[in-house]
């Protein structure tokens, strides 16, 4: 049997459409394996300052199909500190919890994994970010549904597009990632993605423009990735305004709206997959692991993978968005 | 027997979702009474440019939950000229089109008002504007699927917002019109609407402020219509970001989205209706007339009328918004 | 000064989506007014067995947007006889409730009256039924929403329908009254309506068949109305399978989805704005009257009118759905 | 070069969402590689009776975000015999027309397999249908919008489900896999579903009631696969409610609207990324093989394989779904 008797559950980072299915299927599955949860807000900031309530198997009803995250999140300074996580294990000692699991991305991670080292303690990770930009897993939750609201955007601005033979940049999520760009493209039948991993290495715009970009079409538009390098969507705007001072040109960054709404079935399926698969690595006393989905199985990922690596696009499909949007 | 064998039909200005509603109903109820239909694309700059084509019922089979306008549309400086409306009445006389309908908000009107005097030539409009802000009519076409467009995305930011305990400016359309901002914060159950009706006359953001706006709550959700005088949304936070530093305070610009998506049961019974009774008018020799909704009875109404007088936003739904956002 | 001190409020009948939105605003609107405010649960039932707790602003914190009602709803027929309706008196006085609102249908309303009138004790309604067959208001809350969860639902049967060259019935809900189907079938462009309005008066099937329905077009959609005297949508399409052997007729009954789902902005704001009304309304010593809206207006419509007069259809509409489907 | 000059393409089967995006990415593809493309109407059918135009890339302009499908689809006896396939060949001859692109289910891989084998022609396929039941993939196309318009609609029902206390069981598609029923169930957080896989091996239902089904809790949701062995949701509720008369019994059957509906993300961006494949196979010479997606890689399965094996679910699923509902 587990040593495991008592869970602490917390979201952490960036809220992400699933986190919700997470926390339900991670809270009904320990209290069908015997165990008791605690469910604690606002990420490490509320473990540190003892926000921390006793979970039930009603605490977790009709909340799957929710977005955000009925445990909150915040950014928490403090938990950076040796003093910081020492307060943080002393509340976990004083409330019984003999392991944690954390919900969240990169960031939620790395501080996971610190603490876990330092006090030698067990958690378990669930890979909660729109961006889709961690290691070791096919998808992360929140993606598909942040994909599926860009689309539903794209989808609205293109019948304002259409009707006005307008040329539209828009603005997505994923400073550092394109997954969110690129496959919002190809969902939206844009004309063109500009992202990050391709923008470092040269000047796709100009690309697009010495290919003839929009030669055929009347109104068109191209997703752009936040980001310092090109400016985004603003950034894009304004050298083509001054390059083809014909065209009609309209700018719309997306912002906060991508990170809300209730998830999909992709994103609730694999946030209540994931959340089992946590207590049942602990019941098998793994620890320091990131829940991962490979090939439609779960997999666990240890933390350190999961942060360091960059995990790569699929370049073909800049192909597939420039083939079937000629 | 009427005098009108053959109709034209154009979108003009923005677009608004329930145009090709309108031009459905507009173009069927014509043939069903023995006229004939020409669809004039881009509006007045398609029928001066000759982009005039046949249209039977096949050519608006499918199109009711379409948003955007099939017809497209576009802005026409040269319409604004004698010479432009002469070459624009030219048209209408080589096509044989006895009489002229055109979907769209003020500009449209405006210049159909002109062109109907100048040519003493029949012309029946649409009101078709998300604004809401056309006179002698309950509601426009697009106002109601704006409405909820804009109350879908707050919905989505108020996931995040509540998961962060933050304070979000959402900017919406509306100009000169505060119906989207002040019906959408009571739609949405935001904290406050700050709408052009008001920010004339006294300065909202300070009286929220003086008022004890935010104290029981932990997020917020304030609509902040388009505005030169605010400085909309970011004009607003700007201010907000000084007074109150402890706030973690967010934008959101809702944009040209709010212009699309497939339109709402209300919005594609409007335009049906309008549609129905606009060649109905015709038949009955009526001409320079909007078609306007009034207690859900159609009504004419003079184009002067409803492009000179200022329709009022209900004053008493500001308390509604006040008490029920406590 | 008002005598009512503390209020309670419940819900009754079938559900309807901006329920909630009522429930918030009812809340929220009497703790602005200095009122404190009990939560009835399972309507009259909960009444009688004692399920009411203290109600504050949180308890109504974020529930705008969701579907159903938080308070549940319960059929009870003890509260249909003297001595149920004595028990559930008790209950009021025991926990110090000097008024109540009652949010339902035809039969809570029904209730409601008698309660009132053998206990002279103030009750003020409010209109909740997707049916909107309650005289004395333009529509009632949760008609908008299930107008439009049909037009969406017949949306995408039409994609299916249109493939195939089929021809559907579709079953919507309103046994007594066709608001639904008729103006369900000019928002999704169906064909025709068959309703209970006209089904007493003559048969619309065979009308439809005589003038030739379905001549001109492959596919095709017809919205029943569920009822007994045409057999709803099965009947319907046993009858045409027998004329019309050569067409590919299919049935599909939407049922209790259309009770479900996120209010549209129309139900939210109408539920709010008579949910504020309705503490007006008591605060003013009116009692035993429903909160309804005509033209836009706020308006109190006495129980034995909202219930005993029915609400007409607007005939007008089925010439409108004849020429726009052509 | 490819031998490959012109190609024909065709939907077949019951229409799936995603096939307008997938025509749309075959025809850009083959445009983009020099072939010129002919649209088939009505499947085999139309290809019989020669309903076949020319496709430009404007013919697949804004369909990316259809449901159903622009081709048509149809049933068709006469393709199964020698004689209809003869036609159907002559056909493609006259059009001069050098491969096939085939979109469907099971029965229209089929009847590619035999023509492709009897002509010695080159055919590729594509797999569109919402059941997810073609082996060699590991999703097909339409799959994953189905699986939200299920979910959509349990969340819509769960509304009024718990507002009664209600006991639903809901039928989805599927009569031989079980994909949609128990992932729809994990999705919209169901409490159990009956599937085809397992109803041949045991008793679901009294299994379900033995192990104390619904002790908790007040209202539930069960999902049914249609299914002549259990009689569906119908046959599964009569028996229920012999066994608990106490319960609230509803029935809701989705029906067709299943099939509709603008395509999700994915069943978008995977239909595009296999329409490019299709042609990329045919510029290979490659023929008689199905488009399959394993672990997020294009893979190539003969139709032979796709047809013959049975898909299997993935029965840790069920384990999931019980610990999640609990």
């Amino acid at each position: 049997m587990s040593a495991v008797k008592c869970i602490g559950i917390l979201t952490s980072g960036g809220d992400a459409p699933g986190m919700n299915a997470a926390i339900r299927a991670v809270t009904r599955s320990a209290i069908y394996n015997g165990m008791s949860v605690k469910g604690i807000y606002r990420g490490y900031k509320g473990l540190i300052t003892d926000e921390i309530v006793d979970f039930k198997t009603q605490n977790v009803s009709n909340i799957i199909q929710r977005g955000g995250t009925i445990l909150k999140t915040a950014r928490c300074e403090e938990f950076k500190t040796p003093e910081g996580r020492k307060l943080a294990y002393d509340r976990l000692m004083e409330h019984g919890i003999d392991a944690l699991v954390s919900i969240g991305g990169d960031g939620s991670l790395t501080g996971a994994r610190i603490f876990a080292q330092e006090f030698n303690y067990p958690i378990v990770g669930l890979p909660g970010t729109i961006d889709n930009d961690l290691f070791g897993t096919d998808v992360t939750i929140g993606y598909d549904t942040a994909l599926n609201t860009i689309m539903e955007c794209v989808d609205k601005i293109r019948d304002t597009a259409t009707s006005h033979d307008r040329l539209f940049f828009i603005e997505v999520m994923g400073r550092d990632a394109g997954f969110l760009a690129l496959n919002g493209a190809i969902a939206s039948g844009a004309e063109a993605a500009i992202i990050p991993e391709i923008s470092m290495e040269k000047d796709q715009l100009a690309e697009m423009i010495e290919t003839g970009f929009r030669k055929s079409k009347n109104s068109s538009i191209v997703l752009v990735a936040e980001s310092e390098v090109t400016g985004g969507a603003m950034g894009v705007a304004e050298r083509v305004k001054k390059e083809y001072p014909q065209f009609d040109v309209r700018v719309s960054i997306l912002g906060h709206l991508q990170r809300g709404g209730s998830p999909t079935a992709q994103d609730r399926i694999l946030a209540t997959r994931m959340g089992v698969a946590a207590i049942d690595a602990l019941l098998d006393d793994q620890r320091n692991v990131m829940m991962g989905i490979q090939n439609d199985e779960i997999v666990y990922v240890p933390f350190s993978k999961a942060i360091k690596n960059d995990k790569p696009i699929n370049r073909d499909l800049l192909d597939t968005l420039r083939v079937s949007s000629i």
